[in-house]
């Protein structure tokens, strides 16, 4: 996999229409021609999580944001089964309530950050303010913001706010990755038929859904900006293919594999005075009656 | 699996060390006979969790509670590896905080309860506060209490409001299940010894750890306790022989798959009046230009 190909070269203006192809598989012909690849990706990755827990001082954060129907709710589902759950958590986050439209708006999503030997997944996140907030202005003003706060400059400036947030974040050791699963308009529509047309899956399908679809256009130049503005040295976006779901997860756990690898994180070793603890404790054990 | 010999009777008195072998196996060999067994009942809890999450209105909490090297961590690893994270939470509690400790005894485990449509599993919970609160009276000490909520009775009036409180989260939808990992003395000793022996394990191993070993009796009394005053209808204790691991690993997916089995739940049905804007929405999509 080339993770480079799939990452927004920060500091660079990429066109997501241009340079993104949601259709690409990286030469993969077809699922089964990926599937030990990503079984084996599956096991690393539960390996990775396994030393980054017994490290216990970095965290990941890995940020999931598409439009519906792109596979956010499935890719997390595969890459994630068969990592501890002790040490994973999923948060969702939803239109936001009232509690939370009383806060700022990194608020819900800072309480909700993966504690230290932690991978923390948000489905959907803080982006939202910068994306559905963008499109739907009527969003924004639900936000009890003062006016100083809410006026000309907005975009640019939570642009700003957010790359501040992520650095803060990579600084204090908790690394985080991006990913904007791909769909292209064709197959979201596929999808949603399909969702209709199997009575099993009716229950996942909102019909606002098809709505938003007549959005498409909004949500793809805000989009486009947000990678524009925020994908850092400290914390990159990959653009993930997402025609092809098997190919999604694929290229999913191979960027979070490879992320994990640059950490160079070993098992803890034990200092000599604690080794002397051990040794003590192992005494103990064998004198007792 | 016989899900009733290992449940502690609702209203009977048990005795730890005369009914529950830490050693019992059901009658299987060895890990090899018990492996296609476990991997199939993994697989249905995967399946059971998929519906619990559809279905979205139940919860299930599991509360593991055990003397130190019973297998907590194993268990739950090996266990819920495999279930869609997604849908699954895992709280560890250590020693309160100073914020924890200037609340009620319960406080932050009700903040970590599962959402609907989940499962939460709690490895340690309130009932370190029956447990080793009661072993070393220091630590209730430290609890700030005013001095009526800390005087003789304590622990009965602990264990009916623990009762109250189980009863009102099965009353609201919030599903309970409490596992004891029922370790030997002399198998915690060999696996202390173990994780002192061999250095990629030393990270595990408190020292301390060995000292509590001296409060053995008292543990087992206090639990003992426990079980004979808060297993419930609504929520039932299940001593789990875990001398051997992958027994434990066994018993417990069992009983949490039969557990899901009970609430006999299925994928949500559309009603007749979201059938009928699904094929609005349909037609939507197909007339699209």
């Amino acid at each position: 996999m080339n993770r480079d190909r799939l990452m927004v070269p920060p500091g660079s203006k990429i066109s997501l229409k241009k340079d993104f192809d949601p259709a690409d598989t990286e030469g993969y012909k077809n699922e089964e021609a990926a599937l030990a690849k990503l079984q084996k990706g599956k096991e690393r990755l539960a390996k990775y999580q396994d030393t980054l827990y017994a490290h216990d001082s970095y965290a990941l954060l890995i940020i999931f944001q598409a439009i519906d129907a792109a596979g956010k709710d499935s890719t997390i589902k595969h890459v994630m089964s068969g990592v501890n759950p002790q040490g994973c958590q999923v948060f969702s986050f939803k239109a936001p309530s009232a509690e939370e439209l009383d806060h700022d708006y990194l608020w819900r999503c800072s309480k909700a950050l993966p504690e230290r030997g932690r991978i923390g997944i948000f489905n959907r996140s803080y982006y939202e303010e910068v994306l559905v907030a963008q499109v739907h202005p009527e969003i924004l003003a639900a936000q009890k913001l003062p006016p100083e706060s809410k006026g000309k400059g907005i975009w640019k400036r939570r642009f700003e706010e957010i790359n501040n947030f992520e650095k803060y974040l990579v600084n204090n050791g908790i690394v985080v990755v991006k990913f904007f699963l791909n769909v292209s308009k064709e197959e979201q529509k596929r999808r949603f038929l399909d969702r209709i047309n199997r009575p099993e899956k009716n229950w996942k399908f909102d019909v606002g859904d098809v709505k938003e679809r007549g959005f498409w256009n909004d949500y793809m130049n805000a989009y486009e900006d947000v990678f524009n503005h925020t994908s850092t040295d400290s914390a990159p976006w990959y653009i993930i293919p997402a025609d092809n779901k098997w190919f999604t997860r694929l290229a999913v756990v191979d960027i979070i594999c490879n992320t994990l690898k640059d950490l160079k994180l070993t098992y803890p070793t034990v200092s000599e005075a604690h080794r002397q603890e051990l040794l003590k404790a192992k005494e103990l054990l064998k004198n007792e009656d």
